[in-house]
């Protein structure tokens, strides 16, 4: 992922450096079970130990030996200085890399999993500050009814929460440690191997690997990070559409020495937002290369590793920046409570147009009569910008149905209101 | 999906018809709740039944309304003759819209976890009347070691064993029930409703809802069939593979008047396996317009609908066939155990290099020595089409390390199998 | 592709009654050209002639043959009642299948052209009839500067007309003729058959086959339909946005007896752009498959032929019926004049800051003066809701860099519309 | 993209570096337009100059501005030290971002193309030498008919050739040049700067823009990438399948030093190959993001850009990357003959199956009966390994009908390479 969209807590995990230090740790591991089976002598594991990868010179004999594990290996050998002939012994390159990326996965899975957790607690924050607040409902676009603007939040709060139970279960798929050796037989390791570096791994030894751990597990975790991705977008886009000039219910914030176009000195645009929309699409678009990577010829082919060594860093890095933007933006959003008034009230009434139709209703008309009695009325307003309530205290054959007084109290904002101690209940105290 | 790929249990599911039929249920459901709740009079819900849909008329209204919801509650006003004006009080179109989505993709997943249980059988039933055959395992298409032909289908059981639990929690997760009126506040109608049709139909209340179901939901189900299109696409291409006229290790089983090919009669064609890599490619295909139709404007747009009434049958009706043909195809794959023999040595002993490379290094060689000798000594094999093990017997120099009983004796194919017990354990008898 | 989505005219050309018809016209083209070279005896190309297709009995005859195109082959037989020996002489089922698909691709392109063109000349007449209206420009959704209504028009009008080259382009690479027989390599069947074939066909041969047309040309068609959605998508957008209720610069005909929402009577909801956006989305999805397609194995396999038998007819469908609604829509697009310079100046003058910013500099202030003090006082007008000109003439350091008199003559919105002509010319007249 | 994949030809193209120096050009250029014109004082242009970039404090400003065209004019600002009020006079961020991006694309393109020819040239060098070599050719994997392997080469010359086509077609869409300021009406700035920009930098003005190029273009030009990434793919699968090792065809060139497994010292894997799969993969992916970056809102909004930020550097390197090592992996790949022929003759002639059809029906049958003689036979040949001809040999039937020597004369491998020349001529001689 390019710096600008790498934060350094995250992006460190997939650097070279990081990853060599788990392939020796893989590597030490099995050399401690196999010491422990006798298989090799005692005294190995603990010489697998260093410092400082010269990372330039790994990359210098992969150049020979074209396989890049084969080079971290030779590397080592002349490193640690001593007869390492039983590391990796009965082992395949895909045993660590695998595992290697099990645990990078994992790791990157925890950072995520933690700003789910804050994205979580600011979306609550939000939805409770906003509770008090009547909004237009919209659908289409279109006003449609009242509503209270805190359940924008409440909702986004449920998305969320189904997303942190969802990557929680695709870390779980992914956190498996194969240790299985070539076609994944277990011919020439214990499958004790596999189950001591598993534990020290905090992972799961695969219950059954090809040559490598199958890929479907994977397509899992980034499919997960897809739909996450629509989620993200999903806030971002409402929010791109609450700060358009004429709406204007919601600003991101905006810094002081903030410049919002090189051209237009007066302009403050929801550049976060749109950026969340634009990094959606990138996490997004990580899903289909993954799936392509589930069919591998045999027991492997390693067509995956290039969509790999791209994607799986990308995306992790990607959704880091991605959620910590968006935990900001919601923190730091503005929201204008006369500006909400202002749209709520812009469509002159109509938004009441279902109360009314209901009231209708109860008095005894059918459902289409009363729906067209509301709808020539309401397009009457669409027409001539007169108020609803008013275009319908004009409607005499109307008022021999319903009482004047009745008809008025029809357009009370806080009847919207009355559900709304259940559905945040429902939300925030579910188990 | 076109009637070449559709089967009529699972087709029917999709077709206007069963739709009207849910539509009218839930409606009817709802007047039950809302009678209970004497929001309206008692005796409507039990005149909403109708044995028979006239689907043209349904049409005829639409052309007018211009709005489907509205031209089926017309209808089901004309036909019932009665006063329907409490039918869908206080409900908005995508109550009944969304929640009859939830009822087909819960009856439409029901049947596929249905295929999946019957493929782990035949794949359960491959495993155990394979796991006597030894045949050659391969890495980057090429022979790797030993290994038991029953793995390929352990393997596959393991995979689909997590693709059923994938579905079962896909399911879980898209069979909520939404009856929470326009924009999702429960205004005109209280949430009791909701929870009762939620339970006649064994779906669960949405916890919060825009005017529509949240549609990372749908994401979720969608991604799921991906995925498991991409494990049937894993299984395809394997077959497609061992079909090979050169590998020729299994072949897809060919009826007595099938004909493989309009020019050349002799051809016998892994056609099934294509086939199914090929509906992997369409049900993959659904997953991205899913993850665009996560961030829908406000409390919902519409821009959905025009995806999910192409994808959603599409999707199920296709891997509904998919299955169907998958189970068929394992169950009646024909094995070749002598091609597999053939095939196991016609690398000339070249897949037991690593077992010769570890028992160099028990010997006290370099892993890096080891590996040289190894490696020169099968490239003559490459070359000069002589047998790794009379190559390696005109190395003096080997000879010197390792003795020629020894060295015979790893010739030996039953070293491979030596696990095959503990992994068939840990893949078919895990919880 | 759904009924909902079909229009008779496209979909005709997908059904298997047209599909015979072009099979059996190639079989009676290929029989002429064999007459010709003498292979085969005179008469049997007249004789290959039939009014009626019986597709239940071809369906039945492919149940045992588990072959399309040689059920077909002995339906004819049977049903032309001579000796059809020397029909499919050479060939190969591809031949027919491939170069019936090349025939269907070719003509719905005429027909998604013929579209193309419409929508063109409905572009070019709003352009027009907008081209006196001064609106907002926006970008980020924030009001921007001053311009002209019609250069929306403009410019889908420029991008559909790449789009229709882009599909003439598309239609020409994928209007080739295959009767090459099996392999490709015209072993049985002489190359004239297939120049015959294509010229009587308005087909090009194909220079190279294997035993099939060569898959890049279809992935560059169904990228081609891609693009074309995207930019449907473009347009429908700019609608949704255009007619959310604050904004309401335009509205999509509302005919008189629809209804916008079964539950808000008051609603007229941009239903036909949301609908497109949805369209297009799965239009776009039709891509990944195509292009997984490319990569057959060997000189065919026939894993594209799931693919292409339902998003061939589903892509051209879908875009007849995206184009026909497309082109409707603008037809009767309503614009509210009112409405836009509502909008235009709801901004309190703001969107003449860079006309203000750059007066500044050409007074000779540097540019980051000139922007720090443009940006101060647009923030006050952000921030009071005063008009942007009242509150820079209360700037009395600014009144001392410029007078009262040219500042007020910079909020002039005729400046903005001087380039019109030249942009019009531009995008009207090339070519 | 990962330093693995990028060369540095390519990738310095999309460094910082790089672009700063276009976006600097692109600033004088339109100065020198603007002295020209007589909106600024002469000397402005001559002054923009800049040898080195300090790319760490144009990123410092960036902290505080939150715009990076501004960050590098208040830099550029600082650094020539004079008055340069009037560099970027009346334009937008946007004019130079997009035309930078334009010569980025542009001179990507041309490395590709360059690529791209090379590519055919050794791809036609190799249909030479291989031009007399008879081989099996097969349909779904499975043997059909003997053919010439250079067809091979030759098919996937015509389809690069018509990618080559394809890249000159995107790339002329993707080099416009765009200065028409904000919302793109030319309002602060005249249409002949950015006819004056174009052509020094060789690229077409933009017919009509919004604030930004259209993103159609773009969507083309990676979508053109997609395909040659299939085209890539499709070469890759088939030197796998060729390489198997139960086929052996062809090899890809194995290096002294390279070592093909850590575990199996014996392995030749087509590793190229196979990460060839895996990159079309990744540049298959990009194709949807672009996709969706086609409908911005109104005058632009920024989502396309953390899109382009990733997917413009990751598609062209990678592509480099791919086509370089295609190049070198056609050029250097091992053909086996002795192989091409053990496999022309392990079906044991059933290869010939459809010229023993055809001379059937010369001899009088219906193709029904021929069909089935012939397959019945073949089915022996499948079950009893016996030679087809032998098996043929003893149908008493049969030899009723044909002469012995007539059969004989039947399994003739010449037969089947009489259209070669035709072949070639058309492939590598049109236009």
């Amino acid at each position: 992922m390019i710096p600008r969209y790498s934060r350094k807590e995250i992006s460190s995990i997939w650097e070279d450096d990081y990853k060599f230090k788990v392939w020796l740790k893989i590597e030490r591991l099995a050399c401690q079970a196999q010491e422990e089976l006798k298989v090799i002598p005692k005294g190995v594991a603990e010489k697998l130990s260093l410092e400082y990868f010269d990372i330039a010179r790994i990359h210098e004999i992969e150049v020979d030996t074209k396989h890049d594990v084969i080079a971290f290996l030779t590397y080592v050998a002349e490193k640690v200085g001593v007869d390492i002939r039983y590391m990796h012994y009965g082992m395949t390159s895909s045993d660590i890399l695998d595992t290697c990326l099990a645990v990078q996965l994992k790791r990157s899975s925890d950072i995520l999993l933690e700003h789910l957790k804050n994205l979580l607690n600011v979306l609550k924050k939000k939805a409770e500050d906003t509770k008090d607040i009547i909004c237009v409902g919209r659908s289409h676009g279109v006003h449609a009814e009242p509503m209270i603007f805190g359940l924008k939040f409440a909702r986004f709060y449920a998305e969320f929460k189904r997303n942190y139970e969802r990557l929680k279960n695709a870390q779980k798929e992914i956190s498996t440690c194969k240790v299985s050796g070539a076609v994944g037989s277990f011919t020439h390791i214990d499958p004790y191997v596999e189950g001591y570096v598993a534990k020290a791994l905090e992972l799961n030894p695969e219950s059954i690997a090809s040559q490598v751990i199958p890929r479907d597990r994977h397509a899992m975790f980034f499919s997960t990070l897809a739909i996450i991705a629509g989620s993200i977008e999903n806030v971002a886009v409402e929010i791109r559409n609450l700060q358009k000039t004429e709406v204007m219910e919601v600003s991101e914030s905006f810094s002081i020495k903030q410049k919002g176009s090189s051209a237009m000195p007066h302009k403050r645009n929801p550049i976060l937002s749109e950026n969340l929309t634009g990094l959606s699409r990138l996490i997004r678009s990580y899903v289909m290369p993954a799936l392509e990577n589930i069919a591998l010829w045999h027991e492997r082919d390693i067509s995956h590793s290039a969509v790999e060594r791209c994607i799986a860093p990308d995306a992790c890095i990607a959704m880091d920046f991605a959620l910590t933007r968006l935990i900001n933006l919601i923190e730091n959003l503005i929201i204008y409570p006369e500006n909400i008034k202002r749209n709520l009230n812009s469509l002159n009434g109509l938004v009441f147009s279902q109360r009314v139709l209901l009231e209708l209703i109860n008095t005894g008309l059918s459902r289409e009569k009363a729906y067209k009695i509301v709808q020539q009325n309401a397009m009457k307003v669409w027409e001539n910008k007169s108020h609803f309530l008013e275009v319908l205290k004009e409607d005499s054959e109307l008022l021999e149905i319903i009482t004047l007084e009745k008809l008025e109290s029809l357009f009370d904002f806080t009847y919207y209101t009355k559900h709304i101690d259940y559905i945040y209940n429902q939300v925030f105290t579910e188990n």
